[in-house]
């Protein structure tokens, strides 16, 4: 028997082009399946380029190619929680998606919010096709979403269980816009606390991994106790992989993270700063005003930081996370191989490096 | 026996409070339902008073108000075509709230898009709050909007009947973005045909008439015949009702409109210029430069328009989509009140002169 981490590894290597193809199917049928339902409007083709670049599938002149976008984390827990279940992985694919697309209208919408002009290393759509354009095509990313979700009920999965699956996913989506909102509300204070950062990422990382894994078994049709305790594990975890993403802004290899700057340089008010400037004036000075720091303010800061115990503390923060993720995945009482590559998954994504 | 004109103001009398109030609840509910669904992140006050804001529930500051927020022509077809279709006005409620707040989703997204600063005499979002949370605060009624048809499970409505309209939403949400796009993109062209604007159109206001009359005849339980027929009856509708919006838009007399400007001033590209620039080569050079025309200049455009059979084109196009409306009406094959109102709603907005 191979051990857990490597059955992570060739479970993911498995799903993943599974739940690719799923999108671009999804995306690349946009205009025939409208039409099938009386909705001709014509498909525009930059309309779908965008939506094809950003997910990885195109070039900006539409050109097909293959470009790495992200780990497909979220959509991995789906067929997880599913198959842990008892349920079948393929009957899911479309929640895998969907959930997928879901995060990936997010990121097109925050990166306007945030100015953000590179994601994975390419310009980002609001940079490439302007604002209006880019806030229209995050909402057919949204649209689509759903769309998917939709198509589960063609897979087998029974009217009832599509129905709470959605009525769970448009949940998460109202929980993600909350946490956006404070988010872009704490850029413009000086004094956010630690516990109101807990309940941002509760919101906008939380929520999706939450309904990720609740949407997994809903499908396979676990019962209400399973699908809330598999729907805690999604959140916690969520929450202790956003914990170590602060962690990596500041102290992560840049070779290994891929991150050209440290959050540090961007004033990103994550965890770590956030708790230490409650406890020291001088970083509160340095970190709130509006000058971009230099190379010698950098290791200041995160002198600060650690002396403060802005490290430690979120350090200690993200293991509570982890411990009550699998806390709450014991409380689902599932047993078998899809059940022994969430431990690995969780396991694995607490200790990683990138 | 009432004539039909003022049985349809009787029924926009009564049902319109009623719709008004499905959504002034499931917004003030927003955060007890996300709680009681484990999704507990809070809830931001400026958040939901954003909501509240845009929907002419509340001002800005929170207080609660009443506002005059438009027809509700589509939240009313929905609930006429349900009773049309033998169905239950009172279980369609949700349904109708949720077709409006897309709708509503669909001005907030699309003011920030035309950086329009007023919405009926009021400020606009984005021009209150900013682009960043005024995008966000449209992502959130985009996902009420979907919560809310999935609570017409709870008054009844078949799991079924549900998903079957919850396709049909998203279908127009996916044509009525097509829609949007095209409009973008036509606002840096200066050779946009009369063929290239009803297809415009056809996405970004016929798609949700449409999806409004057979979200209604869906939830009533009517065969597919009869659905297709009331889709196309709403389709047509909405594109007569666009056309007639664009006679009024230049010809329209502002003190019955309630628009300041002419849509003259602002170089929209509507049917009636386009129709007739493709004609007249000093209309295009007029119109497609980018300063602001004085009196003279938009007298001297609306005499090329007409000149050049803008206006006589965009009236004939209005009425055949208005005929081809009715048509679609007479082959869904309704008789009784609810069928005379619908008949006088089409009838009403043809003639209408706001």
């Amino acid at each position: 028997m191979m051990d857990s981490g490597s059955n992570l590894n060739s479970y993911i290597e498995l799903v993943v082009p599974l739940i690719e193809e799923e999108m671009r199917h999804i995306v690349n049928n946009l205009h025939d399946d409208l039409a099938q339902s009386g909705f001709d409007v014509g498909q525009p083709d930059i309309f779908v380029t965008m939506l094809r670049y950003h997910l990885g599938f195109a070039n900006a002149d539409g050109t097909p190619v293959q470009v790495y976008s992200g780990k497909r984390l979220r959509p991995v827990l789906v067929l997880l929680c599913c198959e842990a279940c008892g349920g079948t992985a393929g009957n899911a694919l479309p929640a895998a998606a969907a959930i997928e697309l879901m995060h990936n209208f997010s990121l097109i919408h925050d990166d306007i919010e945030d100015r953000d002009e590179l994601r994975r290393g390419r310009a980002t759509l609001w940079k490439l096709w302007g604002d209006a354009q880019a806030i229209n095509s995050g909402d057919a990313m949204f649209t689509l979403a759903h769309l998917a979700m939709q198509a589960a009920l063609s897979r087998g999965a029974r009217a009832a269980h599509v129905l709470q699956a959605l009525k769970v996913f448009d949940e998460a989506a109202m929980a993600l816009t909350i946490g956006q909102h404070l988010d872009l509300s704490f850029e413009k204070r000086s004094d956010v606390s630690a516990t109101e950062y807990m309940a941002m990422i509760k919101g906008k990382t939380g929520a999706l991994t939450q309904a990720a894994c609740a949407i997994g078994a809903i499908l396979a049709g676990a019962p209400a106790a399973r699908i809330s305790a598999l729907a805690g594990f999604g959140a916690w975890l969520g929450i202790a992989f956003q914990l170590q993403d602060d962690i990596l802004g500041i102290w992560g290899d840049p070779a290994v993270t891929g991150k050209q700057d440290s959050d540090l340089s961007h004033h990103k008010k994550t965890l770590p700063v956030l708790y230490a400037a409650e406890r020291n004036q001088q970083l509160r000075e340095l970190y709130f005003r509006r000058t971009i720091p230099g190379a010698d303010d950098l290791s200041l800061l995160r002198q600060l930081i650690e002396e403060n115990e802005g490290r430690e503390y979120t350090e200690s923060a993200a293991h509570e996370a982890y411990v009550k993720s699998l806390q709450a995945l014991g409380a689902a009482g599932i047993e078998g191989p899809a059940a022994d590559v969430l431990y690995a998954l969780a396991e694995s994504l607490l200790g990683r490096s990138a």
